[in-house]
């Protein structure tokens, strides 16, 4: 099979599991926007078409015909350079287009762009931000489990998504540390023939001093034993910052866990559950991942450390948070136009997470990605590891 | 026919239009609430069906099943005496229960109702509450007229309503000024045996001195003249904190205007029309009724002058701001319980409006009828009327 | 002795009055804002200079030179037409000018006008300027001692301002009820050669229905049982927005009252002490003088009301809350400029208060004063009388 | 001359040095907070003998007399250890205690403590915390600088500090790259001798690339150069909350500079001057500093370039903002209790600058000093140095 008869399935692929993450919605579901970080569900389903839309078919396709010319407008999302666009949060008041007119829109991109694909006249560069838009709609696939998650989640019938998502790995071995030992690492993407981001660009060296690393992730019972052991109320253990976010949002313990009746429960997309002490904590910002690391008089890794040892230990379950802030690797450079804004632009006052997630779409994640999430964030399938 | 078929049959259209209004609706459009004072569509579905359930079936009919207990949560508005409510700036965040299941519990509560009616059990006092209940829904027929509009006339795709819809009634007379002459006028409700809100009764008298009013509301046209007279920019014709809000909100004409290309349009329920010049002007906030009538070098009529000299002019198809303050009539009670939330709790720092709009159900209004809003709100079809 | 002569002494006098309510200050005392409402005595002492200054001296008094080009711009309050102005919540950051050069500013202006107004050609005009002049300062003189009360009340050192401050009148008489009959009333103000506001003027006919109200003023011993039975925590007696309002600002007891070890005091500018159970109530907003009248089953009076039965109880020691909202009498009609900005922008979404306080300056009030504010502000000498 | 006796001088100095930055001021000038960022002048005065009194004289000077209860709760700051302190953005609501208490609060303090100092029982962990104190009060004296230019550099009347402050010292030399050669250069502090911050600390290892450092700071020329090519107005150079910022808050150039007539000006602390083309730009945000390295097709440095370079270019006039977050140093633990709040509990979402400012205090910045703030504030006197 040649490269493009791959991407072309990779696309294929990439575009039916969208709609598969979708099925178990009411139509209801595809609209709201409760915070601002999370999207309307048919927003998803609109960007991620517009995307290719935009920086395949209207440049490259001959004679290629806009859906509609309002919906750059409507699903366009930070690309400052496309064109105005509706202000983030203004994106749960839109109840139109309508989903089954959304739905005709992905479908038309998608037949337009196979189309496209099969003439067969597909230059390297096209290829790239094909590669490009089918990664960013896995990214999006993510960003569908976990907004589903928050809307339903959050609204007082605790309605379940389905039956079968797992989302507490089981972790059946002892904690153990691992130790590294001081040195020169080589951090970044190194495979020149394997889809990355820019921002993973740039093997470059990094001086690591000694250190330890577990195995495992923290669990729920060892979360349960910070929280009753006053950690939410000991302001020695929180950043300043950390301090006024806890207070402000009478924050006292990880998002989607309830108490009732002195027992602990957790909201998971298979609706409300028994806390399952033995899984990895999860739906903590990195305020909390501090403050409880803190406490163990452990510290979080850094990504670098995180990276050099990462093939020791499993990871995937949960997004790591790391105590490195997320900040270009020596020599980064942002692409020129509207692709460019992709990450550069967001490279300050936030983390960089790594690992990955029970809702990080198959082969969307490796040892050199870097997500990254403003520390008070909460809503992603977020966990930590300890180092010290 | 018996009062109380009466009242079954009044019951019975009012629970249909209801759903007539709805009609035209995608699901998607029932579910949002783009700003605090615009309900989704299915919560007025589902309030409306609460107040039903939780004031007459739930204490007076017996064996009432509750439809969902949760529902009361869900659906109650700002009944504090009732419980625990959704914030109110939350409902356009809750997807479920879903529009489908909002009709079943519509459908129940009605069937129930009608049930119970049949069985001629039906106390005087249950009368009365079912009578509210009816005037409670009228309401928000009108409501969510208003609603609707404001979230389709909010997407920047500017879909239409339906194509049936008559905002601008034909005004086709000339302008006159009818006099009203000095002395003691009664004011409140009359007829003991018509409905009326509470807020109506104590019939009083109140002393009017000389007074002009005019036979026909503000038309487009001469609001266009304030507006091209720099109306929005003089800040002597506006209350000081009048002014403030034009100049943090941008204020410089009427909601649901449009300026295209130097032509003026305004969004209708049948979607984007040129304006009317003839038709009444309206989605004019108090602020404005007040600076157009300052700028005339008149003035807006007191309710109580509105209420003596109503049976001498048309009225019906605005809103018509007062100058009143929306205070209690003299010996004014509210009813003990929940129901006496209904109207005294907003008798501070509201305006009264007169009339009606061509929003308003069927036998909805009448000459003593007082509506009520803050002096900023638009999204209702409310206009004015010149005194002097 | 003439008129102007009069006149004169009598801006002497105020002029004088303004600076002996500042002696008790420390310098650093005079530059604050801690709240919106509440400006920097030092503009007090500007800005009722500015007024002479902009109104009189520079239109009037040939070859006047400006005392500083800028201090119209520092000291303006509210005047649009005048000029740009310091927006009102800046007031409290600007040091400069120096207090000593504040007082120079006055010396200025008070020495200028005074040999302005022995030239002897002052016409009927500038006297009646220099006469609301004057009464503006006296409004200020009360202005600067419930600022001063607030600067110094709100400091956690709680210092006091003197020792001779009479706040607590002794009210030694039995509460009665004085009956009013129904009929026609003649309200506002009548007498052609005294002073009063524009918001006075328009003497007209208010028909009343038979009433009640009560000799005397609800006392702290009365405030404080409404507290111990609930009020603060019974909806059913608040206005819905006040109702917010209480919540949102955890309002549990008048402004000034604390409660040390189970025992009651209130700052007073004498200092703390205990809460004088006798006096009347004071520092209470619109909404707590209205939930306390529903908690007692009576009513706030109407302004009418107040007003026709004035002489038959002693008032003059707070504010009285009136259920009036703050409109213009028939026929009012603002001056035209600058001066007619001072009271009917500001008719709407206020209420009437009526009386006078302990702070208010001698000569200042009258019968027919209509004093009026914002529903939620406690930082007057408000209090309430009850009426049925 | 001993360590002690070294201390105790540099303890006076310091002292003195404090009050001396403060002789120019009106007492209005010392009680205002225009914004939460800058202090009250007599809070900074306070504060700092607060710090002497609290960890020194109250837990080791026998028979130690406070000098005013409640002083410790008016001037902490952020010790939260301590207990409740005033909230931070109330410190200029606070008129008492008077500017002459705080000078008697800070003589008593300076007065008790040289005694104490003089019985010459003062163990090496006394020393060590005057030491901190002094050093804690060395950093006050420059926030007292940039906090008095702001209280006076936002006054319309924009009055002069002094005329002798040299803010815009002379860059006669022509600009040049300094390289740097890839390799393990050693960071953090590493005289055990000489005084630094736990923040310095864990002298470590670091990996550098090759790159360039400029050896001169950009100057207002090149500044105004990024202005007239429209920097403010072109998203691609700014992160993505940094647009934000520039828009929410309408930025288009560094704080206090000013457009008269088409000429530009800068507040200074000797009053407004032309704007000096070779002096280095100042006062500007992260934000700013990154789009104008953006736009120049450079970066800004590393702190750990910055450090390794700092030996081979002058430096000290402007605090440069590096790329660098303000992280932890490999190893870095915090001090227990109350002194340990100050470094580690800002280690989120804030930059490193290196350097120091013309407002610095003698001997009190050194190479591997670590200054921080949040990336969006300008009043002190920060700049920039390109890297590549």
């Amino acid at each position: 099979m040649t490269e493009t008869q791959n991407l072309v399935s990779l696309f294929r692929e990439t575009r039916e599991h969208t709609e598969t993450i979708c099925k178990p919605l009411e139509i209801e579901d595809y609209v709201v926007q409760p915070i601002v970080d999370v999207s309307p569900p048919k927003w998803h389903l609109g960007h991620t078409s517009w995307f290719f839309e935009e920086f395949i078919l209207k440049p490259h396709k001959p004679n290629y015909k806009l859906f509609h010319k309002d919906f750059a407008f409507v699903f366009n999302s930070y690309y400052e350079t496309v064109g105005k666009r509706v202000v983030r949060n203004n994106r749960g008041n839109l109840t139109r287009p309508s989903v089954a007119k959304v739905y005709d829109y992905r479908h038309y991109v998608t037949s337009e762009l196979k189309e496209f694909l099969n003439t067969g006249k597909i230059t390297s560069e096209i290829e790239k931000t094909l590669l490009i838009g089918i990664h960013h709609e896995k990214q999006h696939q993510e960003l569908l489990l976990t907004d589903i998650k928050y809307i339903l989640g959050n609204n007082p019938l605790l309605p379940k998504y389905n039956n079968s998502f797992t989302e507490n790995p089981v972790q059946d071995f002892e904690q153990e540390w691992i130790t590294v030992s001081e040195g020169i690492y080589e951090i970044g993407h190194n495979d020149p023939e394997a889809f990355c981001y820019d921002n993973e660009l740039g093997r470059h060296k990094v001086y690591l001093h000694d250190f330890e690393i577990s195995n495992k992730l923290v669990t729920n019972a060892e979360y349960l034993d910070f929280i009753k052991a006053g950690g939410y109320k000991d302001h020695n253990l929180w950043h300043a910052e950390a301090w006024d976010w806890v207070n402000q949002n009478n924050i006292s313990q990880p998002q989607y866990w309830h108490n009732i009746d002195g027992e602990w429960y957790q909201y998971t997309l298979n609706g409300l559950q028994e806390l399952d002490l033995n899984a990895p904590v999860t739906h903590i910002s990195y305020y909390e991942a501090f403050a409880f690391a803190q406490w163990k008089g452990c510290r979080l890794p850094t990504e670098f450390e995180w990276e050099a040892a990462q093939d020791q230990f499993k990871w995937g379950s949960r997004w790591e948070w790391t105590e490195s802030a997320y900040l270009p690797y020596p020599g980064y450079k942002k692409a020129p136009g509207a692709i460019g804004e992709y990450n550069g632009k967001f490279m300050v006052n936030q983390k960089v997470l790594r690992g990955g997630s029970v809702a990080t779409s198959p082969k969307h994640t490796r040892p050199t990605y870097r997500n990254f999430f403003q520390t008070n964030l909460r809503w992603q399938f977020t966990g930590l590891r300890l180092a010290r």
